[in-house]
C-alpha cells in the first residue's frame, strides 16, 4: 500500500517538524530591509537569542546553514597556521577538522571512538602539555548530531581555567541549542555556533553566534582572510536593528516566531520536555534489545539517539521500509557508521504521542525488515512517558 | 507539565486533520466569483464531485454546514406534512428527525437502540404496510458518526424496489463520504448529503448533494418553502460555472485540492486505508477490554470507532486528562450517549504512525484516568497494521 | 502581452482583497469545535462583531453566504403570507423580494428607478395608510451593493417611530457593514444582515446578523418552517461558546483576525477611509466626464461606485480589455444594469496607491476600449488625496 | 491618517514583492534533505536555473545572501595578492571591491562617476597595458543596483577577447538576472553571480553562481583558503541531488515555483516586461522633470530607476513621507549619494497598475513633501503604458 496520506513524521536529527506557526510566520510578504519595522524585528530576535545562548553578549545571525557558522567562529579568531585542538567524537567533529585544515589552520586532532564525548582529563593533559601556549583555540561539539553523544562544555572550560590556559573556547550547538542545557555566559565559551533548523524549530538557512569580549578581542588581531563572516561590520549594523547585507527576512519573521513560542512554553519546560523524550526513547531501544551508539550513560543526547543494528543488518534498508511504508524519516548513519547506525531525532516541535508514533513506526520496521529485535520497546517508553 | 509543543492530534470524528497542501489551497487570494478563473473552479470540483459520490448526476454544493444540506434535502422534495419514514440510530438520526419534524413534516421515526444501524426488514414491513403510498422519503443515515455503526444503504434499497414503494431514499453520508464505500448512482440514492469536513478533509463550510433524477422531478412539485437551498437556480448557475449567490471560493479553492489529493491516493486506496485503520482500532479496543458501541460485527464503521466506559466512569473526564496531557481531541459522547462513550475518528488525512499515536494516546489516558482496562490494545492494533 | 504577474486587483465590490494576514489566519489547522480552544474564540469574535454592528445585544454567525442570512432574517421573524414593504432599489432588493415571495410571503414592492435609495417619506406614506398594521416587516438595503446608493436608514426608522408602527426593520448590510457608518442599536433596527466578504475583508462563508429584542420576542411566534437558521438554538449554544452545527472554524479564525485589524485601525477611521476613496473615485468618473449611477449626492456609496457607459458602449466588453490587459476584475452590470454598467469597488483592506491602480487601469481601460471619455479623471483623484 | 490598510508596495530595487504563489511554496512542511524527494527537487531546481542563466554549464546555490555568492567568486577563482579589475560604477562595486581587498587581493580599481556603466574601451586599456597577464579576473556589476545604470557585458567580453587575455570575467547579476536580458555562456562569462530577491521573486536567502569550465579549472589551483564556498564539494554532491551542508529547503521550494512562473510566463515575455516598465518609469521621471542618475542612455537600467532630488531636498524625507501617507517603500541614496537620490523598483513580480499605483504614490509624495516638480509624470507613464 502507497502509505503517503497523514502528517510526514521527519524524525532526522533536524531539520526538526516546523510549526505550522512558524510556517506562516515565514510566509508573510517580505519587507524593507532597511526601513524602521525591520529594525524592531532586528532587536526583538537579538534579544530574543540571548536569552536562548544564555548570555548578555553579542550575537550573530548570517544567512547561511550552520556550516557557514562553524567557518565564522575559526575565521574570525584564528590567524593562518594557528593550532586549533579538536576531538573525534564523530562525523560532524571530523568535518569541522577538515574545514580547519582546509582554512589553513594546524589541528591537533584527539582520535576517538565516536561513542564517547569529549574526555576534560585529555584537554587538560594537552593543553598542560602545551608549554608555548601555541594552542590558540579548543573546539568542541556539545551535541555530537551524528552518534547522540553530548560533551560536558562546564567541565571542559573548568579544566581550562585550571590552568589558565589562554585558548580559546569554541563549541558547537547545532543540535543542542534550545534542546539540551546550555550557557554559554556561565560556562565562559567564546564563541558558541547555532543554527535554525533544530531546536529552534525553524528551517535551515540562519547561523548563529554568541560571542565573549574575549573572543571579539582577539577577533581584532586574527588575520585569516574574512568578509562574509566579519563580526565588526555585522555587529555594528545590527546596533541600529540592520545587517551589512541583505538578511533572510523571511527566515527572521519564523525565528522571531519560534522565540516566542519557546518563551511561552518556558526554556526550562523545553529542555525538560526534551529530557523526559530522550529517556523514553532510551527505554525503547533498550526494551527492542538493540545497542546505542552512546556508550556513557552521562553523555546520553537529549536531542537524538544513534541505535547500531545488528552486524549484518544494514539501518539503510530499515530505514527505506520505514520511510516508504510509514512515512517516517530516520536519520541515516554518517562517515564510518554509515549502514550500520540509524538515528531517531526527538528534539524541536515535539510531543508524546509524536514520540509514540515514531517508536511504534521503528518497532514496526524492524520487524518488517528483519531485524532481531525484542518486542515491546514502544511500550516501555509510553509506560514511561505515562508516569510522569 | 504543559504539554503543549508538537502537533495536535485532531482525532475527533471530524472536522479532520485538515493536510497543509489543503491548508495551503484556502489562503490563496480570493478570485471574482464571476470570472472565468472561477467558471472553470467550478466544472472542475463538480466533475471530480461525481467520481467521489459514484454519480453521473447534479451533485450541488452549499455554503453551509453539513445540518444546511439535510435541510436542503427536506425542502426540495417534500411537501408540508408529508411523512417521511426515519431511523433512531443514534444522535445524529435523531437531530435529523427533529428538523424534519420542524420543518413541518411528518416523521414515522422507527426506534433503535443507538448500537445497530436500519434494519432492512424494518424498512421493508413499515413500507409494505404503507398501502397508501403516503411514505413520500426514507431517510438514513449511512454511517452514524455518534456511534461509529453504518447501516446497509445498497439493502434498504433492495427492499424499497422488492415493494415497488415511490418513496425517495434520503442518505446522510455525512461521515462516510470519501471513508466508506458509497455509490449514490448503482445503490439507487435519490439525494446524498455530504460534507467537507471528513473524509474530504476541508474545514467546515460546505455542504453537499448528489440528486437523482427522480428526485429533481420530484421537487418541481415539492411546496416546502425554499430559496436558499433551492436545487433549480443552483443547477442552472452551475452548468455556466457559476453560482446563485456568493459562493465560499476559499473553502473551494480547497476543495479542488481534496479532489485532487483523494485521485492521486486512488479512491479505492483511501477506502482501503481507512477500513485497515479501522480495524486496527477495533482490536485495540478488544486489546483494552473495552466494549464497543457498535453491536453488529457487520456494522462497524470505517471512519470511527465509539468505545464505552464501564460504568461509573466519566468518558468525558478521561478525554479532558488525553487532551491536557497529550494534546488529543477525542469525540465526546452525545445525547444519550452523554458521558459513558468516547469516539476516535480515524478518518480523512491519516496514517498508520497518527493512529499509532492516536491509540497510545488513549492507553496512557486510560491509565492516567483510572479507568480498568487490559494493556496492550495498542500493541495489538500495531502487531496489525505491521502485518498488512 | 499577457500581463499576469504581479498582483491581481480584485475592485469588484466584494469579495473584496482578503489581506495576507487574514489568509495566514485561515490557514491554521482546524481545531475540535467543541474544546475548550474553540470556546474562546466564539466569545471574542462575538464580542467583536457587536462592536462593528454597535450593539449590545445577540448577534449570529452563520456558515452561509450572506444570502443565508437573508432567508434567515425572515424566516425567524414572519409567518406564512404575512406582509413585507420592499423597495426596488436595484437588484439585490429586486432579489430579496423574489426571495420573500418564494417562502410564501406577501410583498408590497415599491417600485424604483435603481438610482435611488429609498424614500423616507414614502415608507411613512405606506405605513400610514396601512391601518390594519398588515405589514409586519419593512425590509430595507442600506447600501444596493448594485447601484453604489445608500439609504438613509435612521430617517426610516424615524417615520416608523413617528407612526408607532409595529412594523420590524430589517436591513441589508452586507456591502456597508464595516465600511460606511451604520448603527444597530442606536438607529433602532430589528434585524441586521451582514457577511464576511465586504468590508470584513474576508473570503465568501458566513452570514451575520444582530437582532433585537422585539426581533427576538416576535421569533417565538413566526411561523414560516425553519430549523437550519433558527436562532433560538444557535443563541443557546453561542452562551456556551458553541454552535448548534459544525460552524466554518477557519473562516472564524480569519473573523477574529478581521475583527483585530478593523480595532487596530479603529473603526472611526476605518470609515472615513472608505469615505475619502469613495470621495475620490467620484472625482475621477466626473473628470472622465461619466455618468453615475447614484443621481442624489446624498446617497452616493462610500463601498462603491456604479458608473454608466455611453449608449452604445458595453460595459462587459471595457471590463474584458480591463481584466485581460491589467489584471483588474471590476463588477458587472447586474440585472437590467447588465452591459450598461460597471462598478468599482473600493472597500476592504484598501489604500490609496491601490486606488490609484485602480482608477488608472480604468482610465486606460477607456481608452483602449474606445468608449469616448475626458482624460485625467485618475489624476483628479489624486489631486483630491494628496490633499488630504 | 495613518494609511496602513491595504497591500504594501515593496518598491525598493530589492527584495521585491514576494508573489503569494511563492510565499505559500516556501510555507510547506520542511523535507529530509537527504531522502528521495529532496533530490528530485534538487535537479530540477538546478535544471530551471540554467535556463535562467542561460547555460548548460554548471550552476550552484548557496544558503547565503548575494553577498555571499560574492565572496564565493573570489575565493574560488583565485590567489592571495592576485589582481584583479575593478570598476567604481557605484555602491555596490565599491562594496565589492572592498570585500576583495579584505580577503587579500590587489585591486586596480578603476574610478568612476556613478553615473556610467564600465567603459568597455577602459577594460581594453587596462588590458592591454597589462603585458605581464598580471590581471587574473575582471569583475564587473552588470546592474549597479545603487545607481540603475548596466555594464555592456557582451561588449567587455568581446575586447578581452580581441586582447586574447587570459583574466576570468566575473558578473555580478544580482539586481539583473532574471530581469535584464543576460547570457552567462554566450557572452563568456566565468563566473556569474546572483541571488534571489529580486528578479527571481523570492525573500533573501539564496546566493547563486553560473560557472564556466575554465573558472572550473581555475579553481582547482586557487589558493584563497576555502571551505563553506569551495564550489568541488558542492558540485559533487549536487550530482546526487544532495548538498555538503544542509541547504535552505524552504527557499528551494520557493525557487522551484519562482522558476515556474518565470517559465510560464516566458523568460522572453519576462525580460519585455520589465523594458516596458522601466521605459515608463522614466518617461514619469522626466515628466516630473527630475533627473536620473545614469546618464548614458543606452545604460538605462530596466530593474530599477534611481532619481535625483534637486539640490537642497533631501530624499529621505521624502521617502519618509511617502512611506507614512502611502505605504510605499522606495530604495533609498546609498553610500555618496545618501540624501540626494531615491530608486524605484520595478522587477521581479508586476504589473501595469503595481507601476501606476507606484508612480502616483511618488507624485503625490513629491507634493506632500515640497519638492519642485513638474505635474504629469505619472500620467506620461501612463499613456506609454496604455500605447502597448
Amino acid at each position: 500500500m502507497g502509505l503517503k496520506s497523514g502528517r510526514h513524521f521527519l524524525q532526522i536529527p533536524g531539520p526538526t517538524n516546523v510549526p505550522d506557526r512558524i510556517l506562516r510566520a515565514i510566509s508573510r510578504p517580505t519587507i524593507d530591509h532597511r526601513g524602521p519595522e525591520f529594525a524592531r524585528l532586528t532587536r526583538e530576535i537579538i534579544e530574543g537569542l540571548r536569552q536562548v545562548f544564555r548570555t548578555s553578549g553579542p550575537v550573530v545571525i548570517y544567512p547561511s546553514s550552520g556550516t557557514g557558522a562553524w567557518e565564522a567562529a575559526l575565521v574570525n579568531t584564528l590567524s593562518p597556521g594557528e593550532k586549533v585542538l579538536m576531538f573525534e567524537t564523530g562525523h560532524f567533529a571530523t568535518l569541522w577538522r577538515n574545514m580547519a585544515v582546509q582554512l589553513g589552520l594546524e589541528v591537533d586532532f584527539v582520535p576517538g571512538d565516536w561513542r564517547h564525548g569529549v574526555d576534560p582529563a585529555v584537554v587538560e593533559a594537552k593543553l598542560a602539555a602545551d608549554r608555548g601556549r601555541t594552542i590558540k583555540a579548543v573546539a568542541v561539539v556539545h551535541n555530537e548530531t551524528s552518534t547522540g553523544v553530548t560533551s560536558r562544555v562546564a567541565e571542559i572550560r573548568q579544566r581550562m581555567d585550571g590552568l589558565r590556559h589562554p585558548a580559546l573556547l569554541l563549541v558547537d550547538t547545532i543540535s543542542s541549542l534550545a534542546s539540551i542545557d546550555y550557557r554559554h555566559e556561565e560556562w565562559g565559551v567564546d564563541v558558541t555556533v547555532g543554527c535554525s533548523q533544530k531546536g529552534l524549530m525553524l528551517p535551515p538557512g540562519l547561523g548563529l553566534h554568541a560571542i565573549s569580549e574575549k573572543a571579539l578581542a582577539t577577533a581584532r588581531s586574527a588575520r585569516l582572510p574574512r568578509s562574509y563572516w566579519d563580526w565588526e561590520a555585522m555587529l555594528e549594523d545590527n546596533r541600529a536593528g540592520f545587517f551589512p547585507y541583505t538578511p533572510p527576512t523571511n527566515l527572521l519573521f519564523g525565528l522571531r516566531e519560534a522565540l516566542q513560542m519557546l518563551f511561552e512554553e518556558g526554556l526550562e519546560n523545553v529542555l525538560a520536555r526534551h529530557a523526559r523524550h530522550a529517556e523514553a526513547t532510551r527505554r525503547a531501544v533498550r526494551g527492542w534489545g538493540l545497542e546505542m551508539v552512546c556508550l556513557n550513560p552521562e553523555e546520553h543526547s537529549n536531542s537524538l539517539t544513534a541505535v547500531m543494528l545488528p552486524a549484518d543488518h544494514d539501518a539503510d534498508a530499515l530505514r527505506k521500509v520505514i520511510l516508504e511504508r510509514f512515512h517516517l524519516s530516520l536519520g541515516t548513519g554518517l562517515g564510518k557508521l554509515k549502514g550500520r547506525v540509524f538515528r531517531i531525532g526527538h528534539l524541536g516541535d515535539f510531543n508524546d504521542l509524536m514520540l509514540a508514533g515514531t517508536l511504534s513506526g521503528v518497532e514496526m520496521g524492524l520487524a518488517l525488515a528483519g531485524v532481531p529485535f525484542t518486542k515491546g520497546g514502544a511500550g516501555a517508553a509510553l509506560a514511561y512517558l505515562s508516569e510522569r
